[in-house]
């Protein structure tokens, strides 16, 4: 089973109008409202993969029974915390051009919630596979680190993937129980502190800087593909060029990927291009969180992996 | 019994930004949410006022709960129709500078839900003063004419004001159950057909167009005060300067008073300078549809009213 933890749901809506002209009044000409967050993508595509996948996180007020509705109108397995106030909403406004996001933090998890979570977990004993992914909320008497690290001690797991901001990372990874983590370019030079010029330097970080030791890192390069450290050896992923519709939820359905691949004992080329089919077939999708797996079959023969 | 309609309540959700940037992410300072709509403002003044008011209306799905439960804190007392969809949100994004608004056309009203709200209309019998707000909903075979006035003869009403677009009011001018309507200069314009050049301008179409047969009309003229041609006599008030917060909401606070003072049978004078003192305490405020009590006593003895 896997278990992928959304700490901050969120209603995501995307209001597609023609052009925002900034003091004036929209009346856009669709709306879409989906259940949001990077944890919830990710549970998303494992669903689709038809994996057994269960879902856990925090949801408030009206707000967070439209994101359970949402969920159970796709089957998705979900046990969610009930705390005060309302889930937050994410806007995201189109106009074709330009996309402008209004992002609410979220209401404040007080302790009482964040114990229930906790035994709530507890009770579950144990789970092969295990995925943090999104922002922390705002927590009473509880640093994002400390409740992080909690989680992750609650349940027994084989392997948990951890896909948080790099600040929060940095710290993280001093845990042994975080085993896998998920960067892009831009958040890994702010999780080693500093700006690579090229390949060979991330390659060189990703061999020697302590910070990674032990971890499997999977650090994705956009258009260029992949570096992956898997079991302490290192390969290249290189992708082939297509269109891409709309990129956003890509590196959650890499995640997923990552996950599924763990889960069913790949080996380590198959879990790389299986995790990278993920993220290329959502960002070939207009919708966020959605694979095709047809595309993802297509996609896994023109994916090259190389040990490096 | 003031009853007030409000066929498109909606979520009205503030955000406060430092800065509205086109294409970019924005975490908003603070987040205000209210039970909005043009007819929630006139009921929530009217309950300022403690007068005995019941807004009524549609609402839907989790949206709609969260509009219920924000008026029951309040606690205006309201009855409900519930339909399929979800209540609208409308978003105003403010900057300091300038509001960029994102509005939702919210759900369409299906037969069964419009007969629903007549048949609870028409079981109430009468009531003494009506106020139909805000704009109508998407209606499933039925245009908002046929709907607002067969609101009006669902209930034996003494005085109905009536404010909503002008396209729509034009029409509903032709109907002798429209008692009162509260265009401001923009909406008189566009429902007479031409721009008033000046205030005898007005004056003359408001004494001798036909549109204005038998009908009291509450002209506002934003800080010129306002024309009024009450039981076929016309008045000019003036109003005082003020330090003018939100504007937002005030021709609904305008609407508040009007029915209040109906109601509660002021004199033409009396009914005139309370409504304008509603409509610029509101003015004073920085909550939209909030007046305070101690303001308008103030105003009211600021506000002249001549006859013309």
């Amino acid at each position: 089973m896997i278990l992928v933890h959304s700490f901050n749901s969120s209603i995501d809506i995307t209001y597609q109008i023609d052009h925002l002209n900034i003091g004036q009044v929209h009346r856009p000409n669709t709306v879409i409202k989906n259940a949001g967050g990077k944890g919830i993508n990710v549970a998303k595509v494992l669903n689709q993969l038809k994996e057994n996948v269960l879902l856990m996180g925090y949801i408030a007020g009206n707000n967070g029974k439209t994101i359970k509705t949402k969920l159970e109108d796709i089957t998705l397995s979900n046990e969610f915390i009930e705390t005060d106030g309302e889930s937050r909403i994410c806007i995201a406004i189109n106009d074709g051009l330009h996309q402008t996001e209004i992002l609410e933090s979220g209401p404040l998890i007080k302790k009482v919630y964040q114990k229930e979570y906790i035994h709530k977990l507890k009770r579950k004993q144990h789970c092969n596979v295990q995925v943090i992914s999104g922002s922390t909320p705002i927590l009473e008497d509880a640093t994002p680190l400390e409740h992080t690290h909690t989680i992750l001690n609650s349940i027994e797991s084989n392997y948990n993937i951890v896909d948080v901001r790099a600040s929060e990372l940095q710290q993280l990874l001093q845990y042994d129980e975080v085993h896998c983590i998920k960067p892009n370019e831009t958040e890994f030079d702010e999780l080693i502190g500093f700006t690579c010029e090229h390949l060979e330097q991330r390659i060189d970080v990703l061999k020697h800087n302590p910070l990674f030791q032990n971890k499997d890192v999977f650090l994705t390069l956009g258009a260029n593909g992949a570096l992956i450290k898997r079991n302490n050896h290192l390969y290249r992923a290189h992708i082939p060029n297509m269109q891409i519709v709309n990129p956003v939820g890509s590196g959650d359905s890499t995640v997923a990927g990552i996950a599924y691949g763990i889960e069913n004992l790949f080996d380590d080329e198959m879990m790389i291009k299986f995790a990278m089919a993920c993220g290329i077939s959502n960002a070939m999708n207009e919708q966020t969180g959605y694979i095709s797996l047809s595309q993802i079959n297509e996609l896994i023969d023109k994916i090259k992996v190389e040990k490096i």
